[in-house]
């Protein structure tokens, strides 16, 4: 068994991950820790777990963290994340970090977006744990940066045609809406339910933290620079976010050659679906599932893909990750 | 023309009563305050009001409502409302004041449920401006104390019951389930959107605020004490209430005998339609309507009402007691 | 392994028997029946499955069945179940019923809210699934009645109350809110979104079908004739049942004892928890547990429950009886 | 007063005309017609009109609307309004026609996207309808072709840039998300309450009927061919279309230059605000009023625009036009 603990456990990625680890056969809760005035029982915090899990979040002590965890899923926020990774490796865990505190290779990047880099050694050893594109530098591997949940579905979507130089690589328009989740525990005045609800609107208009992510990976994938144009976008859902992405094939692409470029680029992927119709966030709700549907549309290739924000974009990707560094069955505690 | 001011216009009742008054033939918004914190241009406020509304929301200024307004729509909350009240009757308008403060005519009962009652004399005199059941105390008065807005839904009902001592005035039932604009519109974690969303749950067990106030009003119709166990619930989404209120007849009575009972009871009332089937919430949002339906099932009198919790259930409700002090027709800017 | 068909797969609780069996270690899927016009891939009717389950939906063959099965889930409605299965039983496999079939005991009151019934052998012989109150009888029986989704909320709320004959056996009042998803998968004016959205509503008043089952059930429990009225809503939102039960203590209680009470009760049930304060549906949703909190208020005993209706109140609940016929771990598959 | 019948006045946008009508000061509804099948009282079609409209829904007598009315709003569908139009025009009233049967001045373009058309005469006499862009034109005419509710929101987004040639007439891209009541009102799978909630969908992709029309109005608007690429979703709310716009400038643009030429643009129109931050489709929800928002990034400039797809997209609109037609004040009812 796996011995697994959950750092900034009181927010909802924490409790995803609290609910998938309920199911895995051989990964067991060990440890949860919070801000100190966030501990307490965890039923308490969570009220659905009542019956369900008996543990305490308590402060982190890294003694502690140590003795009972072999990996540590570190669920806090962006920059918050930096101050304590380098700890928790020091501890002799291994970390999955599902902030963006080590997914941006780039410094100036990363500073631009966020703040000054406190651990730039980690950083260069982290790897991007989006299994599909990269399963085999995730193997074995002691930092895991978590993929955003945007860039999840953006780059299952783009993937298979920037890996064969299909699209003109500038130009490309990511659309997304995401359900509200994605926004946090926090409440907030947009967030605020009469204010949510019968709702949707477009926020971060050209300056979203996921765009240089998505752009880092794309240009990987690509082997040359993209420029991905994201426009994220929220609406009166929980969980789930349908990206809508728009590019420029470079010659004109049949609806059959997308289907089987697609088709053979994910044969081996339990968790990406190739879709003949359009996908719906409802069908992927709760699960780890990626469903794709690429298409062409009056001269451009449309790729739509729908993720679960929280599972597949966040706490499920992350034990298929756990999963992978260790060895087992990719699929165990998220089919 | 009447000129209104509106006291605390920065929250819900506040720009429900801002967009009645624009549709309104005879009365003109000329006064909007709020908390400094809280003013500026009233359309940064409630965006919805763009290109419709040029006013600023300002501090309250006792001489510049004097001279502005016939007649103030006090929107503070309970307990504030009455630090307020006296001055702005004093400035030399009429109140229609939404908070509890002036509902309760047992002091006691007051500062059970809220705090030391500090303006009795005013107390006194208010009336509680449910038209239906008191237009004729309404008119020309200086000071409407405007219901809840669950006990709105609640005493429209069951006073046809109750004026004819139809019911068993002990072991009334009032089970009712409210959208979450009801719970005003400042962010919490029970009100977050991820909260809310796909939620239901009951709350205020055996101590909601507006209990008193339905047993006051309901004693006052029956001429006899009357004991009502009022359970609130809030349900996802935006508007309207929805009661079912349960009671013991005295002696059994067929559906036609309540049919014409509340047909007859409201058969002048434009704001009050009496149904056939049960309502549906859907059916009186963002209206001055409420629908019932009274039943008989297994022994016990069912009456169901539906209202919209921020117009009959206030704003709207506001504005039709503003309309019956002044005279006007009823139904301005409401119908 | 046991083997599990289930017919009629093509409606809501099919595709939530089908999810938890996926997770089951010790059951399997072998046989998926349905309509003719509702045959075809499982994926292809419930596009949540993609990737996941690799069978068709076959017109339902009884040697097959005999063959493939151990346990037959029957999901199909009430008064087309009764035709099928004494044709499961011969076929020789063990059979939970999801319909009211197998319900009511009473021939008359079953023929006064459905129709003539037809198998009242195999009737007799049925025992209630509600393992919290019937478990020793369910272990190792041919036929579960599986129970209704609102008497499984109404009952697990009162069971305390009336096996200890703490209230009063008349006058019980269950005001429950469903989401939609209790009212099936078949299209309706009703249910079509934008008339449900933003939408509550009571429905069948005085005459819903689970009124006589939920009295049923009482009365055994009771040891006497239990009379309730239950009052059904609907409300905007996907899954779980809200129960508000109110009742007349005998003798008064105090909170202590009632929570004593209940937490004696429980205290070896796995899937119902005792809260301290009142339940919220979207704290049960998607899992096999009750929440129930009863207080007292105003004279009256209030109870209120919260379950997932196709879990708990349906497939769920039917896994686990089939755990419990089969002496597993009752809570395989459903933790 | 204005005399109006509504034909077809059964579905979504019958129903929103009537409201607005309720509240115009100087237009009256005379006649309600409808199927056979869906007559009767226009309350029990609409209970939300419950003692508020006394009228009946009648089968279409073109003698009647003669002497009944000034003016048809023809809500029937497109391919079946066509056959209706040319003989209210012949029974002397002037037309607003809801369908898509007249906007489409192109036959082959009509026919390729809906069928053979009937009324080639009067269609080339039909002024398309959207007044902020082709006001004179209304003024006095027998017959307008009120604009579909994407095309609405999406030309008065990208209008002004057309207007003075600063995109690219190739390549703009119209992702649009429309609240579920733009799917009318009869039940259907997908719009089932629980498959439509909590989910989001692409449809129609690269093939809706409301890409042609923006192509043909913004190709006038241009002076030149203007390709788009228009894709629809749908997501889980009543109301509200928000579209995203997204184009290639020819040379760069600044925010100032872009909010001066929006401010130009729409400096007369009561009916469009022009933000300096990104629409939320509930703050135009309910109203006759756009909301856009214009901006560059990465290159591109997008424009955002949020209507109400009921009101501005559909009746609110047709009442505008009414207005002009009729020399009255534009704002008339839905101010």
């Amino acid at each position: 068994m796996i011995k697994v603990a959950i750092i900034g456990a009181s927010g909802y990625t924490g409790v995803e991950s609290i609910e998938i680890l309920l199911r895995h056969p051989e990964a067991e809760l060990t440890y949860l820790t919070a801000l100190p005035e966030e501990c307490g029982h965890v039923a308490e915090t969570f009220k659905q777990l009542k019956g369900r899990l008996d543990m305490e979040i308590e402060p982190l002590d890294l003694d502690k963290l140590s003795k009972k965890a072999d990996v540590a899923l570190c669920c806090l926020p962006h920059k918050v994340s930096m101050g304590f990774v380098p700890k928790l490796l020091k501890a002799g865990v291994k970390v999955i970090d599902f902030s963006a505190d080590y997914r941006l290779k780039n410094l100036d990047v990363y500073e631009k977006y966020y703040q000054k880099h406190t651990d730039p050694e980690n950083l260069a050893k982290a790897v991007f744990g989006l299994p599909e594109l990269f399963r085999e530098k995730i193997k074995g591997v002691d930092l895991v940066a978590n993929p955003g949940c945007y860039p999840t579905g953006a780059l299952l979507a783009i993937a298979p045609l920037l890996s064969k130089g299909l699209i003109e690589t500038k130009g490309i328009i990511v659309n997304s809406v995401t359900g509200v989740s994605g926004g946090g525990k926090n409440p907030s005045p947009v967030f605020h339910y009469p204010n949510m609800n019968e709702n949707i609107l477009p926020y971060a208009v050209g300056s979203h933290r996921h765009m240089p992510e998505m752009e880092q990976i794309a240009s990987e994938v690509a082997g040359e620079a993209v420029e991905i144009l994201f426009q994220p976008h929220v609406g009166p859902f929980d969980r789930g976010i349908l990206s809508s992405v728009y590019s420029d094939p470079k010659k004109e692409l049949s609806q059959k050659e997308l289907s089987d470029l697609y088709n053979d680029f994910y044969k081996d992927e339990q968790f990406v679906v190739v879709l003949k119709s359009p996908p719906a966030v409802k069908n992927v709700a709760k699960g780890n599932y990626c469903h794709v549907y690429p298409t062409v549309a009056k001269g451009k290739v449309i790729c739509f893909s729908a993720i679960d924000n929280l599972i597949k974009g966040a706490s499920g990707q992350a034990i298929q990750n756990m999963n992978i560094i260790f060895g087992l069955d990719e699929t165990l505690g998220i089919a």
